[in-house]
């Protein structure tokens, strides 16, 4: 099975280069299933039920989050019926949503975690335990498992990385927006990348424009973000996985749209 | 100009893989002039005199430091004698060290300058604020400055990236110990990367033993890390600057020494 | 002279207890001038003009503000013009209004300083050399100087405390909310209190609705904050200066005011 | 019953106050149990076997814990068999030690809890969700309960305490060593106060040598800390509580022992 895991979709030039090279990917790769990280998809925070389509549409089968997945309230309203949007985990009992589902690619069954770090973020559950609790749960439904680790500190994803080595098909970070050159395959078998990076406008700061984000490094003052211009990347990650569910390739893609 | 620069440099490890193998890449990528992040380098933290020289002998012409810098605390006896050693130009004024220092290269000068990064990491002053200074002060002197920025948060280091674009020479960033996939030339002329990565061991959680990493994580108890063994990775990058200072060229390095 | 100083002013409890208490609180303990933390004065962030001069109407000679100062983007028409308003003088040159202020009270002078701490904060330049700048400036203008340090970390309050001894006048911390009950005269008559307390609703969590702030740390969700409702709290500190601008007494205020 | 709740016991200063007035502050106030915090008590971080019998035999029934817990490594030879030192509840499963456990008290049971916050500090367990469980494990075992809540944010402090409003009979802070001036009875019986305070060096930053603080908050380099010299204070608070387990009073107690 071949799988395609896209970084962060910030915003409208993350769409864009989604609807326009999505599926070229997809082919150029013979890839049988899509995810990718819609955190930023609704204007760099959130995403909501249209851009949710809007994205599937393009071809992405499951949509994961990270600490953005609530900023757009909407969410709310259709969290909890639509199965294609798995948000952290590691959220207490009882938060809307779902922390990982399994999908059927011809007939094949894989499972999707989403996880949040806790290093430099928020206080959440441990992602270590609720790793531990959904391993338990999925034990005999499929050796196909795909971990979006979304998090700050390298330290806490390499650690994860380690940890699930040889019980899941693949750990892939999210969050940092920056794309890591240390795609490889661990030795029981999964696939481990600390960031798969991000998809929308390339010359900017982690998607914002960079002056608006360099004043406010310099003025320490309020200031509103907006999404960059320009040429868009489009960030992500290729895995095949075997029929054992362990990974036996995982490659880097980046790819750019030049702004008219 | 040629200049190699080579990421955190990790223990004993770390170090012998210089040993081994930094002359051979200095002559296949001609480098004139080479700079090491040696944060690190003793024993995982800080350096003392008899490291720097050590690594000096493989070949480092120059080694930049980082949150790290003052772990060893014989550093103190010889970081104001040795030009060698840059330490974080933005902590505060009378601080022992310098936070940048001019070198010859074939009758070419040429700045260094390490600056750290305050996000997630302790406060210090404003490392923008202090290139500002920098930049004044070495305004006749050279058109070639390699910044080494130390710092956590993506963000941070890239708007530093187009804060310094066309003024500098390049920004190059560490700490993170994982190398990212971004290096490019931005659009007045200066390389950028957010981070070189790591020279150390490479089965493990950023040179540390991951079962000891991952140990600290799930149990939140205090836990004594030691340098990982086995397989040795180099990460670096190697910079062309013409003639007014400016990147020709960027190209990520990574080499590995297996273990016996 | 004798000074009185209020704690954090939270929205319209807030306020309204200060028009109700604050003249009957200065005949009481003859003050004459009177100086309040306002940063959570509109709605529980920021300031604008006409809750400034609200506020000032009720008696209040100066405000300090701290890490809310620009929540309400109005501040920035007037913070430039209005001699009253005292913000952080850590943020870096360039700023908007002032860092410190000199006042007349019947004939004698007096300098407010505000500064916001770094511990837990977002970074900011150096408190502790922004005070040896304006101790600098100030030198030969008045013994008579107030400090509010806006800050989390009850370490670096108290290291400015004593780093402060014997120069300035009081050292009074704001920004926790909650009154602290180690207000003393140091060794060298500086007047000292961690934390002066918050004015604002009494039954809250620092202010805010405390069913809000529950729901928050329970959930790891956004909620959207309100101002508490119910009896309301004035907290805040009365000084004592001799004529050498040392402190001769630091006494804690607490009122209430019960809701109807 | 009357409870004494001492807050963190810093090194030798810190328990030579408790030799000296312990017995005479438990007679003065008529108290049945006592509770000290003794996360500090060797040498300012953690505590070992010695120091524990030590304050156990100036009067403490049972000591609490913090952050700095598993300092002295020592503690993990004797915590599991000392029913008398609890250590923060929110601490993962399968940690040594103890989060609550109950005593007897003149025929009266009481349940005394430890739990640790998490903003500002390391992750951890869900403070609250750990008090769910350990509320539900003893229901039927007595309604006077203790809570050490020992954490940095006012915020966290103050939620926990109207969270745990009416289920336990005390909700008391530690770990910022400042004693605030907010000890009170919250609506449906519990009492509260953000921080009990800190028992030790009284001419310091938080028990530490002032200046050597100082030092490191100026030069941002590392600064082996020591423990203050001169006078002692002892900070405490003494809680009467009914036969139905609410608090009736909540008394802030500061007494001090001045230098020879
Ligand atoms: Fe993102
Ligand atoms: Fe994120
Ligand atoms: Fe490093
Ligand atoms: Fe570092
Ligand atoms: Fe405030
Ligand atoms: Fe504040
Ligand atoms: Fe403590
Ligand atoms: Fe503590």
């Amino acid at each position: 099975m071949r799988i395609l895991f896209v970084g962060d979709v910030v915003g409208k030039p993350g769409r864009e280069i989604l609807r326009q090279q999505l599926n070229e990917i997809q082919d150029q790769y013979h890839i049988d299933f899509t995810i990718a990280n819609g955190e930023n998809a609704a204007n760099g925070t959130g995403i909501n039920k249209r851009i949710f389509e809007e994205i599937s549409n393009y071809g992405v089968d499951v949509v994961t989050m990270g600490n953005h997945v609530w900023d757009k309230k909407e969410i709310l309203d259709f969290i909890d019926h639509e199965e294609r949007i798995i948000r952290p985990a590691n959220y207490p009992p009882g938060t809307p949503g779902k922390g990982w589902n399994i999908f059927s690619v011809n007939q094949v069954k894989i499972v999707v975690i989403n996880l949040a770090g806790r290093v430099f973020l928020p206080a959440l559950d441990c992602p270590f335990q609720a790793m531990e609790r959904i391993l338990a749960e999925i034990k005999d439904l499929t050796p196909n498992v795909i971990v979006d680790f979304h998090g700050e500190a390298t330290s806490e994803k390499q650690a994860m990385g380690w940890y699930l080595d040889g019980r899941v098909s693949a750990v892939l970070g999210t969050h940092t927006h920056i794309q890591t050159a240390d795609a490889r395959i661990l030795h029981r078998g999964t696939a481990y990348m600390t960031d798969v990076g991000m998809t929308g406008p390339r010359d900017s700061v982690l998607g914002t424009d960079k002056d608006l984000v360099i004043k406010k490094f310099i003025t320490s003052m309020p200031v509103k973000f907006e999404i960059a211009h320009g040429d868009i990347q489009l960030n992500a990650t290729v895995l095949e996985l075997n029929k054992q569910g362990k990974a036996i390739s995982i490659i880097p893609v980046q790819t750019m749209l030049e702004a008219l």
